[in-house]
């Protein structure tokens, strides 16, 4: 940005470019067809902004008194008013930070032999799919293929829950889980579906994994559908005393991909 | 109870005995002094009744009508109109069932060699604290140690993230953390710091702990401290790779659980 050019102030909540990210924030149809997200937070723009194309950048007076680096980020820059920032956050606290970004686009042409993938399936809520992107961003994983039903990686609550880690890690949606199994199968992936039902024991399957593997989940309350199970290689559960009924989806989650984690890990 | 006694009707939000138990719910101190708390959930409450005793148990007609079975749990037990649900709850949405149970009285006289702890510093996300609870009575841990700034085990959220594992696994509150350290270590128990600094890697260190193991794990701002980092035999990190800057607290800690969970799991 030329330092002499003064950034334009936005005073009004009506401000078509406000209601545009509005409705990026609101509308996960909306997120696809423009390609783009909004985000929100003093550390977590400027996080993503390393990760993805930072398209257009908003904020207060307040928050580059804070956070004079702001004005050194790409893209387009608008000042806004308090009560244009409340608009975009939706709620009265907020740090009045706001970034349009660019949606990474991945496919399963990224997918390839000896890769190590998370797939999961219906799971619905924002904060595990978030712990789980971060944890597969952690743990060297290759890439996070989301299927039917999962809460949306480009929603504030699943951006807040990963911390960012959605833009430094492949995110692949796919329509159909068990069309992807099968693709995987054909590289010589091994699909490991997390599920009770004729189970190995976790602690009973090698770490190495050297055609690559893909660690299935489903969702918090049903598991995985018995389609997808069926379409894997085997099924994988974690081992627990009788003191526990079971386990939180992220941790399990991060559980099965600690134990499946890249090399040097 | 005798099914030929009629269970008494609560009608007023003031009665004594909701008065007492919203007390319960919402200080800390009144929960020691009492040795009582109480929890809400139709499902919550069998499942604490199974590992504490439960002193008094209230529900409402529709979770009667939903859950028959919550007549056959012990304790003395009262009809409660749906307005006194409400405060109970302190919200509206609400299950209609709450319960006081008894605090169990666990003493660092548990602690004995060859055992597996966690002990948690400054741990102050109840989300987490209960996360962790329930991780290490899934993964066979002897007992957990809580020092002082923990969220509180007895309170509703840590309760609703702990399932009710704080009655399954042995709860020990201590004043001092590195007195209770040095306890262990006198008793040969490896006392390990989850730390960054000086610290070996989690995938370097043995699973087999024959003298016993305490992880110990602190606050998920500013960690340990450093007095309590120095009182343990040694750290251990969690390897990860730079596209993570770091773990949520409860996903850390039970990744480590599960690194040193009990024997045949």
């Amino acid at each position: 940005m030329d330092p002499m050019q003064e950034t334009p102030i936005i005073t009004s909540r009506d401000n078509a470019k406000i209601k545009y990210a509005c409705k990026l924030a609101g509308s996960a149809a909306f997120r696809q067809s423009e390609n783009a997200f909004l985000a929100e937070g003093l550390k977590l723009c400027p996080e993503l902004a390393k990760g993805t194309t930072l398209k257009v950048l908003y904020y207060t007076e307040r928050a580059l008194e804070k956070a004079p680096e702001l004005a050194a980020l790409p893209g387009e820059h608008y000042l806004i008013q308090e009560h244009v920032a409340e608009k975009l956050a939706g709620v009265q606290a907020n740090q009045g930070v706001f970034a349009v970004f660019e949606i990474p686009q991945c496919s399963v042409d990224l997918l390839k032999a000896g890769g190590r993938y998370l797939a999961l399936e219906r799971v619905q809520d924002p904060g595990n799919v978030g712990t789980l992107l971060r944890s597969a961003a952690a743990f060297g994983f290759d890439a996070v293929i989301l299927g039917p039903g999962c809460a949306s990686p480009w929603s504030g609550k699943t951006l807040r829950a990963s911390m960012g880690a959605a833009v430094r890690v492949p995110v692949i949606e796919v329509q159909s889980m068990t069309d992807t199994i099968a693709l995987l199968r054909e590289k010589g992936v091994a699909c490991l579906a997390a599920a009770l039902y004729n189970s190995q024991l976790l602690s009973a399957v090698s770490q190495q994994q050297p055609g690559g593997v893909c660690v299935v989940i489903g969702s918090e309350g049903q598991g995985l559908t018995q389609e997808t199970v069926d379409a894997c290689d085997s099924a994988v559960r974690i081992p627990m005393t009788d003191r526990a009924e079971s386990l939180n989806a992220g941790i399990a989650g991060s559980v099965l991909l600690w134990h499946f984690r890249g090399e040097g890990l």
